[in-house]
């Protein structure tokens, strides 16, 4: 969009993602800040735009205001911007719309992906949660969305919550299954490297069929002999307890006893 | 190889993969065994081979003999197998290379992937484990691998074993983990696409970083207001429970609690 400005608040990893990206697009980035002035720069510095490290330095010159910040500190955050911003999104899952509702014109921009500073990622495929307080606004979040990426929805902060918690699961909680994995190789000393095929054709079988046709494993299987084994292998309680009751709700799903 | 024949005992995912592989790289398929005549029929058609449905139909021919049955039904066929065979191996990660020492060549073939018959896999990156009883055993195991893939690892029973403890945390849990979050999000009428691309960058992370590194989320911050949100927005005890042992988990890890 021409002549369509931006500033970013906050200069972690999803604020260095959308920063470089609205800038290849063409969207002018006005000014980046962070606590830290150093990592409002290294972001500023590639996108041509002003480092700042007080939120009294924030101009009222943008069309949109992005917020960036850990969940914890949105609020903060909120309480320092003393004008009325054209419009200002959070991006955070977790948290509801309101949280912005002191301001006229609000509104949330969740890109529902893990990103880190030092990985690329090709934004396209990424989805974009997009709501806002009025209609108009909406219209404006999905242009800029429409920029960056083909994945747009439109949730309210209730579906946007579910789908925070439900990537909980599906990013943090199986990646903290391959950390297990991982450690429980090197007690063997066999390095991780065996496991990454396997965990990267797990990902790509969910991308054409369901998780539930798509499992397999004594859990499923019912196997006890091995399930037993398994747990004998494991010498500790934690491990065994995630073990014993991961196993039993997968067989409870394959056998129709939860809903 | 020019002249090395195989057979292959049962008519499932690996057998299917394996059958095809190797026919491709020109190895002669003799027979495939399956209880289901219909099974066996439906990869020995496409390999060349005779499809069989009886043990004692099979014949002594082949330079190697692969068994590629479930785990449970493994001793049954052993039982079954009255002759010697140049050399006869199983593909079950979790099963010693002791329970075919009956015969005087033997040993594991242990490709570490998940297979399904309808999902194309390029098998040129899966990983292989092999043991054998001898070292000339190994050696033509090993010759039998190249031709497939460039992963090949020689692990004893015991390192096999914990390998496929490893693949049911990284497969089976972290799929389990998916199935739970489009649970989750149909309960709210999103899509399970939405996720997908969360997924699959979930498995590109660990591809180049190590899991604890990659971790980020509310348990691994300690953001118990956010956990707390979700433990509330779960209404099943057994979601709740998976819920609270993973991420407290993930937490005794990153805080070194855990070795």
């Amino acid at each position: 969009m021409q002549n369509f400005s931006i500033s970013i608040i906050g200069a972690g990893n999803i604020s260095w993602h959308l920063a470089k990206n609205l800038f290849v697009k063409g969207y002018k980035i006005n000014q980046i800040y962070s606590r830290k002035i150093q990592n409002a720069e290294a972001i500023s510095n590639l996108v041509k735009a002003e480092a700042i490290d007080s939120i009294s330095e924030l101009k009222n010159n943008s069309d949109l205001l992005i917020i960036c910040v850990t969940d914890s500190a949105i609020n903060e955050v909120v309480s320092k911007i003393n004008f009325q911003p054209k419009l200002i999104v959070h991006t955070a899952g977790s948290l509801d719309i309101n949280i912005l509702q002191k301001f006229n014109n609000y509104g949330v921009f969740y890109p529902l992906q893990t990103f880190s500073k030092n990985s690329e990622l090709d934004i396209s495929n990424t989805p974009f949660c997009i709501e806002a307080n009025t209609k108009e606004n909406e219209e404006i979040l999905k242009t800029v969305a429409h920029c960056l990426t083909n994945a747009i929805y439109e949730l309210n902060s209730e579906q946007r919550q579910q789908c925070h918690l439900a990537a909980v699961f599906a990013n943090n909680f199986s990646n903290h299954m391959f950390h297990i994995a991982e450690k429980l190789l090197s007690e063997k000393n066999i390095s991780f490297d065996i496991l990454k095929p396997l965990i990267l054709e797990t990902a790509n079988k969910v991308q054409n069929t369901t998780p539930l046709l798509a499992q397999t494993g004594p859990a499923s299987r019912n196997n006890t002999i091995t399930i037993n084994n398994h747990l004998e292998l494991l010498n500790s309680s934690q491990l065994e307890k995630i073990y014993s009751f991961v196993s039993q709700n997968i067989l409870d799903y394959k056998n129709g006893n939860l809903p």
